[in-house]
């Protein structure tokens, strides 16, 4: 079993490039669909932080520091760096007598054009909290603090990062053979990609239990904040708004992508072999076409897949197309 | 025969990602060594630009209008849109009695990281002349001035572009399956592979003929000028000074890549199947050190294939790594 062909890119009458993938679809009880391989092990690198905000809630972190949805919301995000964002994790920061030089996620510029252009053109240094994962930081924070940790949390071997760990490998039912740093300095726990799809399954089944109603928290607070998860033009926002809000999904690093659609009670999760994002966006685009929840004639599905690509001039140039087996 | 794997993305003990792809290694005779399929069809886009420029020298028109290997460099060039690319392109209009406005390549936004901060910060639009494949576009105008061509230069069956396409045809030794509209407007017409190679391996071993000399001169124009070919900081010119101006490299979008060896002969080819640049820029590292023109220690090497990747705190989070079975 290998990877399946996923996504073509063809000019003229020609397919120029292909995207080889892997995806699967699965329920409460287990896969459902899949494509390419169920067992192969990836990285969810920023795919996962779901899971990785569950101790954040179920630890009592979260409501001793009255957290509010929209702060779980930018947990779960890789944001944009934008003005909304950068002060929604300061804020939070502040409430917790807490500063960005805590952060440990380093920084990098920010893709919000707006935000970009300030730093660029008064010759500003981005600062760590428009790191994308600065939320997800907070969130580590929120939990350090309550946990009593020490400073240095995206250690491996800190409680903060072992709570992380228990749970992401309780949610995809599989012992992690191991982790790599994630470009925000914080372990990346590696799984089966049938076990990310489960994991993602249960948050759209979630339980009433002290998980279950963790898992529904999380989910609800992405569903409600779009714009808080990645930004204006980016496709985790543009697809949940696209859907009403009726599905959660999130890309990760390396063309990660899952979804949790709580109405069908299933979970997606998807890798593009060679990393690529446009490829990934097209894939999970096909699959919530595939899934009935986005409409194919939808504009933004049409960015994302099966639309025109144009060129300086305007020039229609080609167009990314799903594989012959692959839904479009 | 399928694609084979080439380049990998290692994070932790784990490999993330892989990109697999074609690679041909051509001498005067034909196919010396290959990976992959040979006579897999691709669109060279840029990476042809040195047989898209052939017409342009052959038919006289270079000498007619006094044009120097700068110039030269510049038509064979995928260029940052940096001062010097935009007033060496704005100066050869000028030369010619023409205009930015008498370009078909319409415009974007230079690489240059300084002339981009400086169009960004002063709300000035990017023109013609910024477009990396302007250089192309001014030889195709001095040759159309020269075959007193109509203005509509880009047009696949305009006189320009059909001398174009038989150089091409002549060199490939193939008859092209068809084109595509490339990003700068004009039709990029497809060939195999070995194709590809084998018009390199021409460009290695050129004769004393006509197109032979044509060949010399594109040749050495591009080694004398890496800078004019890309820019600081790019791969084409990176690898031509790391390799004192020995070999000419061109890449083309879509992870095309070519080298030319003229003391050994030896044209090279590859296509990374997904596209991805940063795999084209790994692969071709590799082959000039399997070629023996490239040190694997030398910085700019280990800058695309072999060296630590670091996240932004300057962690080591992995590397790119060639694949059993492709040199390293």
């Amino acid at each position: 079993m290998r990877s399946a062909e996923m996504i073509e890119l063809w000019r003229g009458d020609m397919r120029e490039s292909l995207h080889r993938g892997h995806a699967i679809i699965c329920d409460a009880h287990g896969v459902v669909e899949a494509w390419g391989k169920p067992s192969q092990v990836i990285y969810p690198r920023s795919s996962c932080k779901m899971i990785q905000a569950l101790p954040l809630i179920e630890s009592g972190a979260a409501d001793a520091a009255g957290l509010t949805d929209r702060q779980l919301a930018l947990a779960c995000a890789s944001h944009s760096g934008a003005a909304l964002h950068v002060q929604g994790v300061g804020g939070w920061l502040q409430g917790l007598g807490m500063a960005e030089s805590d952060l440990r996620c380093g920084s990098h510029m920010p893709r919000d054009p707006a935000e970009n252009k300030r730093l660029t053109c008064s010759d500003e240094s981005p600062c760590q909290l428009h790191n994308n994962c600065s939320g997800k930081h907070a969130g580590f924070l929120t939990l350090n603090r309550h946990l009593k940790g020490g400073a240095e949390y995206v250690a491996p071997d800190h409680r903060v990062q072992q709570a992380v760990k228990a749970a992401f490998e309780e949610v995809t039912e599989e012992t992690s053979p191991g982790f790599g740093i994630d470009g925000c300095s914080a372990p990346n726990w590696a799984c089966s990609l049938e076990g990310l799809a489960r994991a993602m399954a249960r948050f759209a089944n979630p339980g009433q239990d002290r998980r279950g109603q963790a898992m529904q928290r999380l989910v609800d607070a992405m569903r409600a904040h779009p714009e808080l998860v990645a930004g204006e033009g980016r496709s985790c926002t543009a697809l949940m708004r696209a859907m009403g809000g009726a599905v959660a999904v999130k890309t990760g690093a390396e063309a990660v992508f899952v979804a949790i659609l709580p109405q069908q009670g299933l979970g997606v999760a998807l890798k593009i072999t060679d990393g690529a994002t446009r490829a990934s966006e097209a894939a999970i685009t096909a699959i919530l076409i595939h899934l009935g929840v986005l409409e194919a004639g939808d504009p933004v599905a049409q960015a994302y897949l099966n639309g025109p690509i144009r060129n300086w001039r305007g020039m229609v140039t080609g167009s990314l197309r799903t594989s012959p087996g692959f839904p479009s």
